[in-house]
């Protein structure tokens, strides 16, 4: 049945900022929360550019969807992940905008400012 | 040697998000820089409330102070904790505010916004 393929998503207002920074602190869920802000539409768990292995970054999709960053869902075959960017940016203001900011190589700022 | 009890301090440009984030993903050390941001000056390292014992709270203070978020200074006999706060917003614009502000009770906005 379709239903059971669609994993367990936490409501917003249950979100934690604990387990928010908990899931923010590793370097490489880090990547696929800026890739999903960078990104134009959402992205399926085969298109990100990740340094791990298949079961692991699986392991990451599974811990940003039970903090309620990201939303997943099927198409078709693909499971896809979407930035859940307003409910977050609801309940902490502008946590999501500075963390990947602060994500992005300091050599765009020292480059903008320069000269 | 008065200089000797100075720790040493990062260099606000050699501050990374990981130590950052690594920093406050603690809930006692969050604690301490929601306390520094609350308060009208900086506060010694007796001064906090913080559930845990002194030796406890020492190791949190060493590892905000390497993170780069507090300054440490004597006065007197007693250790001050600044928070880096001007220097922080510059290297992370906006990442101090939105984590504080996300620390205060839900029920302040729910009240704020009741009714």
């Amino acid at each position: 049945m379709e239903a059971d393929r669609i994993p367990h998503h936490p409501d917003v207002r249950t979100i934690t900022l604990q387990r928010v920074l908990e899931a923010v602190v590793d370097p490489v869920r880090r990547s696929i929360v800026t890739q999903l802000c960078d990104a134009s539409g959402d992205i399926a768990c085969g298109g990100f550019d990740l340094p791990v292995s298949k079961s692991t970054a699986t392991h990451h999709f599974r811990i940003l969807r039970e903090a309620g960053l990201i939303r997943q869902y099927y198409a078709g075959t693909s499971r896809m992940n979407a930035l859940r960017r307003d409910e977050i940016d609801e309940v902490f203001p502008g946590l999501l905008d500075a963390i990947v900011t602060a994500e992005r190589p300091a050599s765009d700022a020292e480059r903008a400012t320069a000269g």
